[in-house]
């Protein structure tokens, strides 16, 4: 891992990451901004760390950008970790032509089809390499990666809460702005499914957080927190679908205290819905792994 | 004024205007972003503003998408204005042809030198055009134009600070982010000087806050607070000078309550920097305006 850049920011240090040659993006090399707390700098004590996971179109740099996070992860000394929401440079053709699939739209799933299936494996990539680079880098000593959670936006709200329903051992939580909640029937996720699994849709179940809460084991405790906005484009178009995930939620016996969606007044999909709920996140996110 | 674009954030609206035909400008129209806190909403009571005057390059969307300002002028009612950093469309030869002088460089002065007189009147938009259609505008009725403030970025910190020298019955206060202190003193001021003044830089001395502040009236209460980062790139070449600002500010009398420089180590001249501290200057504003 190599440092590609380092801003201080709310009195800690993000710093740009390059991880070289990641197995489950085919060997390709991948960036991300790690975030450092103020308390964990300097050989301070360890902190745990939340992981933010971007929409389509989006890199490692529109939440550390414009999400409004860092002021209230310094307060409770949490770290942040950004990943980018593709492999890039694997060469697939027309890999690139469309915004809401390819480069910038992985879907945080491991692809089961050719030819995506040698790259596109985001999913292992956020969970495995990714998380052994951190451990593996001295900079990041302070980084406790046996305490993590896991938040994002859009596609990386699917993510989020896909990844921490599927991985109960590394995530202890799970949060997300306007997520993609129910990707096998909205058209996003129909698109992703067929284009990187062989199994098209069906196969999609496994990587569609709805299905997924239905079949969650009843002695697990849920935690999850969604705030979607009423004004959202793409509620209004069916793409989200928090409705269908809260209702499946609450059908397989999670009450609020373990799902609470919320669905916000007036909000639309960008990142000033996102940065108006940063804080509140963070503040969740800290009272479950503090 | 045209509303181009409307977006809930913090519990107030953001509102992207068009300002048609404005008169510094030489005719153009100019966009900003207009900022009404949650208090505001709805014939609720009137609010002071700060405007935010943005740096090279920018647009009024930098610190609106950036600067994590919205959450703290929600919670202190504040609304905020945003406009942007030169005309655009004036055409005139060369404008567009560098960062830092011309189109995204109007350096908040009004140009004496043929060809930029027309249109390169900056100091006049945000002083007068700007808010005049603010305060003409029902939708922004909320918004008590008799009570403003002025903070900004690098070429808008030096807004900031000159525009609050220079029209002390606008503005009651200016803070700035890593502000050009002493445009007379350094490449960037020299630059635009020479371009936009038929004077060049002994005009400048009139839109430079160090000249400004040695010859203010003793008997002003004089608000500025300043913070810049040590481990600016700007600040290391010598493009910023906040060391001379502040030892003239002394030398006129002004102490630390009048005039404040946060020089602040580890911090670049990035919007990371800037969010960082966007919490405590509005805090700061609003203790001068509430």
């Amino acid at each position: 891992m190599e440092v590609v850049s380092k801003n201080k920011v709310a009195g800690g240090f993000l710093y740009k990451v390059k991880i070289g040659s990641a197995p489950s993006l085919g060997g390709l090399s991948s960036t991300a901004n790690v975030y450092v707390p103020p308390a964990a700098l300097g050989g301070g004590h360890k902190v745990p760390a939340v992981v933010f996971l971007a929409g389509l179109t989006c890199t490692e740099d529109n939440a550390a950008q414009k999400g409004g996070f860092f002021n209230a992860a310094a307060r409770t000394s949490l770290a942040l970790i950004f990943p980018d929401t593709s492999p890039r440079g694997a060469g697939i053709t027309g890999e690139s032509d469309a915004w809401d699939f390819g480069v910038g739209a992985g879907f945080y799933l491991n692809a089961t089809k050719e030819p995506f299936a040698q790259f596109y494996n985001m999913e292992n990539f956020v969970t495995k390499d990714l998380l052994e680079a951190i451990a593996a880098t001295p900079l990041f000593n302070a980084i406790d990666t046996s305490k993590l959670s896991v938040t994002g936006h859009s596609m990386g709200g699917h993510g989020a809460l896909t990844l921490y329903l599927k991985h109960p051992s590394i995530f202890r939580a799970a949060s997300a702005f306007a997520p993609i909640c129910n990707p096998t029937q909205c058209p996003w996720g129909v698109k992703a499914f067929s284009g990187y699994l062989s199994g098209g849709v069906e196969e999609g179940k496994a990587h569609d957080a709805t299905e997924l809460i239905s079949k969650v084991e009843k002695t697990r405790r849920i935690n999850i927190l969604v705030d979607s906005g009423l004004d959202d484009a793409f509620h209004l178009q069916k793409q989200l679908l928090p409705e269908n995930f809260e209702k499946a939620s609450r059908a397989a016996g999670f009450g609020v205290d373990q799902v609470q969606v919320n669905l916000r007044e007036g909000y639309d999909h960008s990142y000033y819905f996102v940065s108006s709920f940063a804080e509140a996140h963070i503040d969740w996110h800290a009272k479950r792994l503090l």
